[in-house]
């Protein structure tokens, strides 16, 4: 497919998928309070509450849509009461980000048929929101040029906890000037390839944020997974103004369970129907405790997430995640991380950040399913 | 002074000096609930109950003596609801161990003139409770004879944390076979100097434990301490049959603060008058988490204490205290201890066990009295 060009200017939609257990962050992230509902960056605002508060500039007070489990629906009113109930997306079920996105593309094309929407998650961190803006706005004008575009962020180590995103040319867009076309994307490589990849200068850490046409969208949905786009459209005509319950309780169980990753961005970039926005916005997905003493980034060797008074560090380095009235107290321990709740303390080690989630599937055999 | 000889068989006391903050278990241990009060063995009984348990077959049930500061009295009544009111010694302010030791004896020595007196730590843990008893069986036979009688305990490493007693000659003592003379008592010695003891085969752990009849211990006190003899003796006149909180707020607050060991064994031993019973009796003063870790011997490469249904281990060692409902998990973390109370989590490791103390300080100096 070759990208259609100069369409008129519409307004831009954000869609907020809300999932994702987090269990490398346990015990802070559990399945009745995941990581985007949680405070990790300590500045009073969920992660979902800091990715709404950064898109509402750019898309204004109605123009962000959040979509999230049933579970999670009170919680998300509680912590967003001026979403617009319309702009939020019940699943009855999870069924992985293309039918989460492809709900609200579909959703939103009925409402305003000439939509562009950008699809962000809800528990990642940004900490240049000016430099997110321009970015978004760049890939917005390529999104109007017909491309899905997406933002790569510019890898700062040869991390293999990301998926990358190889560039091809300049794509040469108005409005656009950053925009690149996307040769492939590429998963989590192990650390020599991710050597490789650093070096070249042509690989962008995939931060999964895409940015298009909602018709563009739901036009590769159509031709990749058609089965799934024929379920969401029926679903997306009774939303508004049929049987939605029914229509849900009808086609939603059957939905295959893909990433958007496979479902669209490997076979349109493939087709060269892809665009990247090379893009310094400080991001950060938190996906465990390194990740996570990283942009807490406060003085000493110990980062502190909760009350600084209530804990105490001697000889020690690493983090430490303080709840409640409770005081920690580390004495001569090195690259440690102490996690602390109500219910549960988990002291673990930075090296074994990404065994973490394991834990969650060991206390489960344990027969308890509170914990998890 | 030569030891006295072939007194009458009189009924054997047992004073426990119920004192000790226990700092290098903190924050197990507090001021409010110092380590004696604590189950650290596990058994469902405190320290202290432990030792009443161990002592009160020896001694009978009116045979035992508590002596502590009046914050602990009402958790001591309700740890020790059979021991006779008359038996309970509550001291206003601390006073060190021969303040202590010494009311109980002068006390006692009014009750029943011919009184043997044995002092027991409240916060030992002694495994082999049958080789105690025989143990003091010949301590108070040598305390009939005159001596002052203590069990030294045959020492299994080249321990740094405690004193050795060395012995001379056997003594030849009736009903005390294993007796042999005390040459001097040694403070904590450095690591070579304790290879040396350990090998010479004549130094023993010095447990703290001594047996001596009353009126024997109290001419040592008046002899060597005639201030702190004079004091006692006022409020022991008053304590039974006078005004005993009269005669307390005359005396307790200027008497000495001095260890029994500075005030009665050394200068004894040096005159002769000290005899040492060896002991195999599974001793352990349960001074620091790795002394913890030691009594708990469960299996794994983790000690538990507490519920070990709400602790769960992944590759790591150490040591753990779960309470109440909160579970704690360790994933590859070595030679730790993590010791969670409901106000406070302690995570450290076994080579930091000596420096746990000074974390009182530094949560003192924090301005966090109740941590303490």
């Amino acid at each position: 497919m070759s990208p259609s060009a100069g369409r008129r200017v519409v307004d831009l939609f954000a869609v907020v998928p809300a999932g994702g257990a987090g269990t490398r962050l346990w015990p802070l992230s559990r399945s009745a309070a995941p990581k985007f509902l949680l405070d990790l960056a300590g500045t009073g605002r969920s992660l979902l509450q800091q990715t709404v508060d950064r898109l509402t500039p750019l898309v204004g007070p109605d123009g962000v849509l959040v979509v999230t489990g049933q579970a999670h629906g009170m919680a998300v009113r509680a912590q967003l009461p001026d979403l617009p109930a319309a702009n939020l997306l019940l699943e009855p079920s999870p069924r992985d980000s293309t039918a989460a996105i492809g709900l609200a593309a579909a959703v939103l094309v009925r409402r305003s048929p000439d939509a562009v929407i950008g699809s962000f998650p809800a528990d990642h961190v940004i900490s240049d929101v000016d430099a997110f803006g321009a970015a978004v706005e760049q890939a917005a004008a390529a999104a109007r040029a017909g491309y899905v575009a997406t933002l790569g962020v510019r890898p700062k180590y040869p991390a293999t906890a990301y998926g990358y995103i190889e560039n091809g040319e300049r794509l040469e867009i108005a409005d656009a000037p950053s925009a690149l076309s996307v040769t492939r994307f590429v998963e989590k490589p192990d650390r020599p390839t991710a050597a490789a990849y650093l070096s070249s200068g042509a690989f962008w850490w995939n931060a999964g944020m895409f940015v298009s046409r909602a018709d563009v969208l739901l036009g590769h949905l159509a031709r990749h997974q058609p089965l799934l786009f024929d379920g969401l459209s029926a679903i997306a005509d009774a939303w508004d103004c049929g049987d939605r319950d029914s229509a849900m309780s009808s086609h939603w169980p059957a939905l295959a369970r893909i990433a958007i990753d496979y479902a669209i961005a490997e076979p349109v970039a493939a087709e060269g129907g892809f665009a990247v926005i090379p893009a310094d916005i400080g991001w950060d997905d938190v996906g465990d405790v390194v990740a996570l003493a990283g942009i807490l980034g406060g003085p000493g060797d110990v980062q502190i997430l909760g009350d600084r008074s209530r804990v105490l560090a001697v000889d020690s380095t690493g983090l430490v995640a303080q709840s409640g009235d409770r005081t920690v107290t580390l004495l001569g321990v090195r690259d440690v991380a102490v996690l602390d709740t109500g219910d549960a303390v988990l002291v673990t080690t930075m090296a074994d950040a990404q065994r973490v989630k394991d834990l969650v599937a060991a206390w489960r055999d344990r027969g308890r399913p509170d914990l998890l």
